[in-house]
């Protein structure tokens, strides 16, 4: 089983990265970090007649990347109830890589991996926090992915994540799961 | 009343722009495509020394023409089941806002306005939309915005909003309404 | 098309029976209060060794009602955010019918049918009793009915849904898609 | 701290109990399986002259008993996506004591306690159980009480629940909490 992790979080360090890496203690993944990389927001031409431009940016260099593992892991931290802009234009993009010729398959592909989010929060996660565990879910349910599973934190400044106990024990459920 | 309306839409013309502009049809508004404007991530330095740097980009213009009003209308299609990743980063810069000391009423004069969402999707938006939808009262919750209501559209090809009535109707209420 | 209405109110004339009356205006359908019936809460069996015992009730008499038709309209206004008691203990006798050996085609026949839900709340409805019409998605999804539409109201005092404007035009628009 | 305990379920020994079980291992609670009682529907006469007339089951019984505890536990399988029918019941009928002479101060009581849920369901609960968990929260937001955690376990055959490590690791850092 082969394992990317995609951060979407735009703070080194931060309390979600912090848990996430806690996941793969040990693990070999492939961790990439969607702010360091150009990925524009998508231009929606599922309609136009021209079809979808060619974007001359990160974003494809990335699916290539992601399409060679088994298990996704979606961290993000959550940034006004819902996933960062970041990776949000990350996912809105797939709408072209749906329609892309250079990527037949992608449905199929991602229809074969395993997802999880790890997400972190300051202002109850818990509760506030769940519409964007629905979210993911449609997102994988359209893509044919299964969600496996995702652990929520609850922190705020840096290193505060440590004192969620039940999230430090989920990770580590989680990350024998993955051995 | 003062209206400003915010669309976070990559393609002219599309249901979502179009069903809002039947809402604002006769209305003085001031209209912002947030994708003619170049709006950076959020690099999250709420808990750096540091704080937050200044960035060079178009969002500040933006927040200034905002505040302005006294209803903020959040035109968004629905893509992957949330807003565009374009209207998201828009709203996470917010935290730095908040703790711009060029803006210390911030939360303040946002707490004074009213605000509507308009969205539209085309895969069952009127469930599949509803966590969106509790996103956005979350948001409106934080800042202390009154969430005065949203209209859900159905509609995927261009043009096709129109078939439907309901929302259509709700429209010509908010119209009403906002005169 | 034969419909049928499940009315999960408590009180007569209420605006969710209202509201739903409308729908069904001109229309030849089979009312059921389910106020007016016995029905007990499920006693969990579904792993008892002697399985599920008989229920001397009125239960078993509106399955073979509802069952004669090809829509079926839940009405119930909101409670608490969500469907009354009455009409949930309806609903959670199902996991009895459907390991009842006098109904094996329960879920069958359930699959071919299409529902609709019309519901009234006092209480900011359009955003608060979104996880109910969630909790219907899930229900119909599960026992593979389509969900075909819900109409949310608001009203609070009896007569008050006639001020809710879209929520009456979305009721005509139901109510010529049934005829 | 005094604690009372709402089980919902109507299936001995099931799986939310167990798990509730061990939430309160060792500490002195007040257990109260709703089954046990009778609990009328609510007749919802908020609106009637004459006002709710009295009811003559067991329901007041249990309020009184809830109000001398500081915090309540609602255990309560998901049935259909949802607390059970027994549970809906009895909070449906809080409609009628925040009305009721008896009680003057039924809500200024409950806004001074607080709550925990626990909810084990067998059909992806981390998933689907969460509009449940937000219709706690609007209930808890609503009568004013403090919504302080929960914790859902999965499992559908009686014993299954100590399969799941997390929701055992996260019902002991709860135990801890309230000793």
């Amino acid at each position: 089983m082969s394992i990317a992790v995609l951060y979407g979080g735009n703070r080194p360090n931060g309390n979600t990265e912090a848990l996430t890496k806690k996941v793969i203690q040990g693990l070999t993944v492939e961790e990439i970090y969607l702010k360091d990389y150009l990925i524009e927001p998508i231009v929606d031409k599922r309609h136009a007649n021209e079809g979808f431009s060619e974007i001359n940016d990160d974003y494809n260099s990335i699916i290539d990347r992601i399409l060679q593992h088994d298990i996704l892991i979606f961290s993000t931290p959550i940034y006004w109830y819902s996933m960062t802009g970041t990776m949000k234009n990350f996912i809105d993009r797939w709408s072209q890589t749906l329609r892309d010729s250079n990527y037949p398959d992608f449905k199929n592909k991602m229809s074969q991996k395993r997802t999880y989010v790890v997400a972190v929060g300051g202002d109850n996660p818990y509760t506030k926090g769940l519409p964007m565990i629905q979210q993911f879910q449609h997102i994988f349910d359209f893509i044919g992915t299964n969600f496996d599973g995702y652990i929520i934190g609850e922190g705020n400044k840096p290193g505060e994540i440590i004192q969620d106990k039940v999230a430090l024990f989920a990770v580590e459920q989680l990350r024998k799961k993955l051995q």
